[in-house]
């Protein structure tokens, strides 16, 4: 079922660089179509038209079938091709874990790094005012939920993996999605040192397209957080 | 596996209503736990530890499992117990639509009205100031959304449900998160003929469990907002 299989997606944008990634590793052959959210191509007609109705990335199309929401993009390539069966196990528990993960983190650790990044780093970007009292929260909020996913999620290291002892599909989306912050100058890791070794472990299983991904995300972060090399230079 | 199954709810909750309304008209026997939001039932240290770790509702409990998240309880339920194909349909692209809309919906239909809900209805209950502009940006935010439901999702009337011809679980969610919004004095069915159609159909296909799960809401309903006579005075 994967011919012809695209993948629309941008490098900044955390979901396409989970999609990517997953993509890559299980060795699923899919053709890359970049979209430059920059230059606004997820808004035109024509993308709206033919690939996401929703104007956004990521999205897979193959043939006539056209699929948004990475959260459903991974379960129907999960059933569609050959995936290792830990990235979303058929036990019913293991199953039932990742889905709540990844249905709650939609209002907290997604909402809790995106809007931060919004305002700190995009606003600026498009002449928007930074509030600084509006900072102050969305900084609140963002160390509130990754001081949680450090405490319960994690459980303080006694759990090597968001929903168990392997990598899933819910340790893929939120690696993406914590990363983000780092563009806006905020280092999730620091002080956080079970969510560090965690981090690194979701890298280290997925390179060498984890960093592949994320080589705009390394660049545009600021010096004083500390980025794996980017070697290419495309 | 329906031994002991207990269902944490409140019908105030939009997602517990789904639920509660799901296990009814599947037949699966259930332990009914209600859990009043208003005395901050949900927040006490003793159900976060024994229910629901995030502190809210909806929850299921079956022995020592426990499960959070209204999307994944579905698709848990949808696994383990026998009901009806038609809610989360084997066909593969069937069941990627039903996760599409129920990905999509948490940062926009139903943000659209909890955030609406929450700032018109909700915070004069808690003594805080309603901001005009910010009413005014809601609803616009509201309408745009429940005009893209109209219009994209139920293709202005072109298809009965919102992922083909038969009801699933994701119009079962949809339709309990948009009637909350009556409860704050917006009729998400003025204008919308095709809105108005599709959540009848699903309040008839639904019922009596409909109805009962949400008596609250049409209690609390302004006047001149339409809704079914509450029979039952408990």
């Amino acid at each position: 079922m994967s011919r012809g299989l695209k993948l629309y997606y941008d490098f900044m944008s955390q979901p396409s660089r989970a999609l990517y990634i997953f993509l890559s590793i299980n060795k699923v052959p899919f053709e890359r179509c970049p979209v430059a959210l920059s230059k606004l191509e997820h808004k035109t007609p024509d993308y709206k038209k033919k690939v996401n109705r929703y104007g956004k990335v990521p999205c897979i199309v193959q043939q006539e079938f056209r699929l948004a929401e990475s959260v459903a993009i991974f379960r129907y390539l999960c059933r569609e091709h050959r995936v290792s069966p830990f990235w979303y196990p058929e036990d019913t528990v293991r199953q039932a874990r990742i889905d709540e993960y990844l249905s709650w983190q939609h209002l907290n650790i997604r909402a809790d790094v995106s809007l931060y990044f919004f305002h700190v780093w995009l606003n600026p970007l498009l002449g928007k005012e930074v509030d600084a009292d509006k900072t102050d929260r969305l900084l609140q909020r963002l160390e509130k939920g990754l001081n949680y996913f450090e405490r319960a999620l994690l459980r303080n290291g006694n759990q090597p993996f968001l929903t168990g002892d392997s990598i899933s599909i819910a340790d893929l989306s939120a690696a993406c999605e914590i990363e983000q912050a780092k563009i806006a100058g905020y280092d999730p890791c620091s002080g956080r040192p079970h969510l560090n070794a965690w981090l690194n472990a979701v890298r280290d299983f997925t390179n060498p397209y984890y960093d592949e991904a994320h080589k705009y995300v390394y660049r545009l972060t600021p010096k004083h957080i500390s980025t794996p090399a980017v070697l290419d230079e495309d």
